[in-house]
């Protein structure tokens, strides 16, 4: 029991912080595909902006890792494995139909949430452990999240607008 | 692809009104784990209070499902299950550590982010399906979930201070 109770907030730290690389990762693999399946151009448009911001949020926990002094590297997560499991069955399901785009910007939403937990609560403990510089780069990051999910939401509205006009 | 192309919005509606009827099902069961693992006592208290709230929150899907007029019923979500097998992997790999708590915090975040962004959508389209009553119910839960994960913040950011203490 020594050791564990040795672990502490820094650990924490460290293994959330490879959770959401790991994550990011996996979000720019799916993006592409989603700004495929997307038929409304505002939607396309949309992921693929956001395709080049997840690019810089992984490098900006490269400099995370670079300042705690630790390797980059992820580690599995279950969560984001199964939120984008989720997306791909919308995707499958609803292909070809007008509720497409509305399951795509749900899918998505659902991974913003995600990553706007871990952000603010890494930003948090990078607060507490006196990395101020982290914790500067972990909240830019965690604003441009919470753009993206306000621009889907709008997104979500107007959708509806479109769906009652045809 | 005749079917397919029929299937619209309120399909989406239904089945992600399932995805979540069978989350909260599943968070039902982990928050009294989560409160017996807590050390803080305002934290074991907010979980206990919350799962008060979660038993609530199911008898309002089950509302919204009797006003679209299907039966109640979950489909598995591959997301909740995520996020709740590494909030089960926090608790183990953290159990009699100061770190605890910080982690808790954390798996509860990810949870309610996941629920923010499943109500906030179905809200919408409870309003865009003309379902008024039902965005009613769901927008009283997508508040409910909102407070709580601001009672969280606090007691994270609170918590930083207790460690700085300890």
């Amino acid at each position: 029991m020594a050791v564990k109770t040795e672990m502490g907030l820094e650990d924490l730290f460290i293994d959330t912080l490879k959770d959401i690389y790991y994550a990011e990762k996996q979000i720019v693999k799916a993006l592409p595909k989603m700004a495929k399946a997307a038929q409304d151009p505002s939607l396309k448009a949309g992921f693929e902006k956001h395709m080049g911001e997840t690019e810089v949020h992984i490098e900006r926990l490269e400099q995370v890792f670079e300042i705690i002094g630790k390797p980059a590297r992820g580690k599995t997560c279950d969560a984001i494995l199964g939120i984008l499991e989720e997306g791909k069955s919308i995707m499958e399901d609803y292909k070809g139909t007008i509720a497409l785009d509305a399951g795509l910007i749900a899918a998505a939403q659902a991974v913003e949430h995600y990553e706007m937990a871990r952000y603010g609560t890494l930003r948090t403990w990078a607060e507490q452990l006196g990395y101020a510089d982290a914790a500067k780069l972990l909240e830019t990051t965690l604003l441009e999240e919470r753009t993206t999910d306000q621009t889907l939401t709008k997104l979500a509205e107007a959708g509806g607008d479109n769906a009652k006009a045809a």
